[in-house]
């Protein structure tokens, strides 16, 4: 098998990793290079930067999954329709330099009335079956939007996002919540579990936001308390419209500090979770090698 | 009785009534000097600037609601706990000059776990009953922070307060969805007419918020219709957690652009509207008049 290149080029940042010829990973890079950075679009200029001295050995070869791939990225990658497993993927890879470098497509679910899309989670999917040892289960990918994937069979079957995390930076940045919201604060669990439970009343998010305002107005609700009780509203929110497959296992892929977010409103829930990071990706882009 | 000045001072902007004795009124003013926008927090400046000449005539009294008597006003008056009437406002009137000005309290309800606030929007409940001869009902009052209160008996027996404004702002300016959105466009009456709709289909404001985006890159939702999209998406989701009375009545309270819309998905849902501007305000403080 040849050398691999595998890098996940979002839209705030970028990460690399070389890996050798059995899969392991022999060096990361990461820059806040990600689309919406790229200095006069120089796309090619900035990939020449970060991986010129990487992709020296003959053979080498470069996958990319992202934004990059996106209308306002390095090349436009149209959306692989669902259901879709990897094979799909390696079908319709975008060429960048014929054979040396691809930019991997997302994934669309236009199934239902309104369609969803997903660009670089379908990589960390792929990944994280591989790693598991998976053909089916329900896969979650939390972050700015946050992904819920089906699998079944080793093919993405469908898929929701839930602008959760986005949400959560508006309310605690934009929105009257900041006033008395320290959004710089570690996790208090007992008001994450707080917020989380509350989250299922049935009274909706635009009403349980505002109560994080008036526990506050009534002292009932601190500054540091605050932020992790959002966080749990949210978090609640998003996990109260899944339904948790009758293994009870969720495989949650991300960023350890939101994956452990998860992993605690799941528990609560009585879910079975394996969780996995960066390792997904590599392990993703690798299983697409021809 | 006595000459009235009724003035609602809010967070921007502050609006003010001359009324004669039979509660017609004879001149409006309105200001953007709403609560943070006082200068050097000079209440009684601002005051005296805009209404001195109307302070006049002896024996005129004003009446001042809204946020003028939150912690951030001219003075704190401490809410009054539902269920509430006039009669209880009249009776926890915070003085600034002891039977010449007063500012009116707002309404808590702190029988649920989590309590609610309201400042202004109380008065314009008492007025709109008097305007309407009503002494039960369901009230909403859209705006950044809806209310929806419920009457009996003349009283505010239990309130709940929708962030829908607010996010609506957010999404519009702050969000992703900001890109492919006209937030000055107008009402596209069918457009909001499917946000609405589709706020009904039980898979949360997280998710459907996203379906704008997706919609836009999928080119079936035009700019001009994703502004009035979104306002249905959240209005929908607002009115979906609502239990309408068995007359199908439901009282709107506010400004004219705002009530339309509301007047709009409540007649989806078969609501019979009437419907209250500014003279809310003035009747409601009229009706406070000792």
């Amino acid at each position: 098998m040849r050398h691999l290149i595998a890098v996940d080029w979002g839209t705030s940042s970028l990460r690399g990793a070389r890996l050798d010829d059995a899969g392991q990973v022999l060096e990361e890079k990461s820059a806040l290079l990600g689309i919406l950075n790229v200095p006069n679009g120089d796309f090619a200029g900035v990939f020449a930067s970060l991986f010129s001295g990487w992709m020296k050995p003959a053979g080498t070869r470069c996958l990319i999954s992202g934004m990059a791939g996106s209308r306002q990225g390095w090349a436009e990658a149209p959306y692989v329709a669902c259901p879709a497993g990897p094979g799909d993927l390696v079908q319709q890879l975008h060429w960048i330099e014929r054979g040396r470098i691809a930019i991997v497509p997302g994934l669309s679910d236009t199934q239902a009335d309104v369609p969803d899309v997903m660009r670089g989670e379908e990589v960390q999917i792929f990944g994280a079956m591989r790693l598991a040892g998976l053909a089916d289960g329900l896969f979650v990918l939390p972050g700015t939007h946050s992904k819920w994937a089906t699998v079944r069979g080793g093919r993405v079957t469908g898929f929701r996002t839930y602008m959760t995390g986005e949400v959560y930076g508006l309310f605690g940045q934009h929105s009257i919540l900041a006033r008395t919201l320290d959004a710089s604060a570690s996790l208090d669990a007992a008001a994450f579990r707080r917020g989380a439970a509350r989250a299922g009343n049935g009274e909706g998010l635009l009403h349980n936001a505002f109560g994080v305002r008036a526990l506050a107005l009534f002292g009932r609700l601190s500054p540091t308390e605050s932020a992790s009780y959002l966080s749990g509203l949210l978090i609640g929110e998003e996990l109260g419209r899944q339904e948790l497959p009758a293994s009870g296992e969720v495989i949650v892929i991300g960023a350890s500090a939101l994956v452990a977010r998860y992993a605690l409103a799941l528990g609560e829930r009585g879910a079975k979770v394996r969780t996995f990071g960066a390792e997904a990706t590599w392990a993703g882009l690798r299983a697409l090698q021809a």
